[in-house]
């Protein structure tokens, strides 16, 4: 099947769904096959999933080989997953490139899913053609990866991109989820808008799409809790330029869908930041959304394959 | 003289002085040279002084080439200087390389004069055999540079390296020399220590180390802004290791001199930040001093002229 020569499986291992998708040369999708993530089953339950869905999508073809997103921090040399989220049971500790290796008969990469998703967003998405970029995920966490000439920084330990942990200012004294106090991700991060939104209205909520809707209906607190998470956001990457200097910088994760209520006072905050020589930066959303983490995750095996014929 | 093949100059060009040293293969300084650097005489009369020490320490020996360190942002490329303090007159927008290449009839590379430092701590100084070094410099301004595998990354526009201008809750409504408020530079630079120590007992200082005696005498306001100044660094700084993970980090720079009473609190307040993984992480303090920029300008030389031979 020549079309497909040169493609390879993405997998986007989440904690609530995981996703395979037969990706081609140029970062494009061909197909995508979902199931639930098994995370309370133990890794074997996970490996048996993603082995199930990359036979699915791979059906027929040849992949160069598996490249694998995961929450959590990764050794990204062995693949074995360092630490994890609890909804992940036990796979700390589980050394997911071996094992899908065996399983699979073919090459596996392993990365944690914020450097898989900078790396799809490098490769094909919102910063295609630029040699450096910072990649910023907001979500349930604060993550970023630093992405040069196509290679991740992964740090000396793989957890380099932990942004959430920086200190900000409008977080002091606030606790975070890694047990020190005043980090941006207490402040930043859904779960902290949420909080915050909770603790100024006594109104418990869970997603940051309800406090949107809440804005739109005319709530002056929905929209300040989410300008106040935008702002601390975009001082602390604004910072983050002016220390890594990147050619661009891709913001996305689900607090990006709250809108221009929350992108506006981010990015404002973020060039309030800017030395005159960054003051130009392009600051864009992620482009390829869900499909960056599949892409980036498949362009670790295209890339090791590409650079091995290159050696030969 | 084959005690000195493989031998370049390095140069170290400072707002007050100009320092050149022929150095050899393993980054030992065999003799150096100096003179007051003449800012406010202009490139011309800076460019002769070079001249001068670059032949006075090359004197009958055959340098590979010659490394520069400039106060500055430089482009690392073409070696121009983009922007500069204004204590160098007219220094920004000078070629340096192309015009010492002209006088000396030798390669020339330039930089900025902390990415120097970094280049010669990692090499041959306190973070020798680390593949991934950051270095904080704390004097004037606080700069910083992140080395991998002996590579200094600069930037998409040559400004890597610019933490003193990242938010810091300790400045908060301070201006800061860029133009904007509330970056680290406004509390944790020397002035800034000095100007928080004129603000508290209405005594002016001008140096961090008047500081340091009136603590030694017994001031509690002098001790309280060298710790405060401590802390703000140390907080930034270990944000920053959160980030990007490096192996080691290298602090150098006039305040470090300031001893105890500065790096405890500048420690401890680093350390407070880290995630569990990167605890452990080794903070060490400058090894080879001024002598760091001389050792790691020239190794840009002798590092250019090894992947030569490398490629043919």
């Amino acid at each position: 099947m020549s079309d497909v020569v040169g493609c390879a499986v993405g997998v986007d291992i989440g904690g609530t769904k995981t996703v395979a998708a037969l990706v081609d040369a140029g970062g494009g999708i061909i197909g995508r096959a979902v199931e639930a993530t098994p995370g309370s089953d133990g890794p074997d339950a996970i490996l048996a999933t993603v082995l199930r869905l990359v036979r699915a999508v791979a059906d027929g073809t040849r992949p160069r080989g598996v490249g694998v997103g995961s929450a959590g921090v990764i050794d990204h040399r062995s693949g074995v997953v360092l630490s994890a989220t609890s909804v992940l049971r036990d796979w700390a500790g589980t050394p997911v490139r071996e094992r899908l290796s065996d399983m699979t008969g073919l090459p596996v990469r392993v990365v944690n899913d914020v450097h898989a998703h900078a790396l799809g967003e490098a490769w094909a998405g919102a910063a295609a053609g630029a040699e450096s970029v910072l990649m910023i995920a907001v979500g349930t966490g604060v993550g970023a990866s630093f992405v040069r000439s196509g290679e991740v920084w992964f740090g000396a330990h793989d957890v380099a991109g932990h942004l959430g942990h920086i200190p900000a200012a409008a977080a002091e004294g606030r606790p975070c989820v890694c047990g020190r106090t005043g980090h941006l991700e207490a402040v930043a991060a859904g779960p902290a808008i949420c909080a915050l939104y909770a603790e100024r209205t006594g109104r418990t909520v869970t997603d940051v799409q309800e406090i949107v809707r809440c804005a739109a209906a005319g709530s002056a607190e929905a929209a300040g809790v989410l300008a106040e998470g935008g702002r601390a956001l975009g001082a602390a990457v604004g910072g983050a330029i002016n220390l890594l200097d990147p050619e661009v910088v891709v913001v996305g994760g689900g607090v990006v869908g709250a809108g221009e209520l929350w992108w506006a006072p981010m990015e404002s905050a973020l060039r309030d930041q800017l030395l005159p020589t960054t003051a130009g930066i392009r600051v864009v959303r992620s482009k390829l959304g869900s499909d960056a983490a599949l892409a980036g995750a498949a362009r670790l095996v295209l890339d090791a394959d590409r650079k091995m014929k290159e050696r030969h």
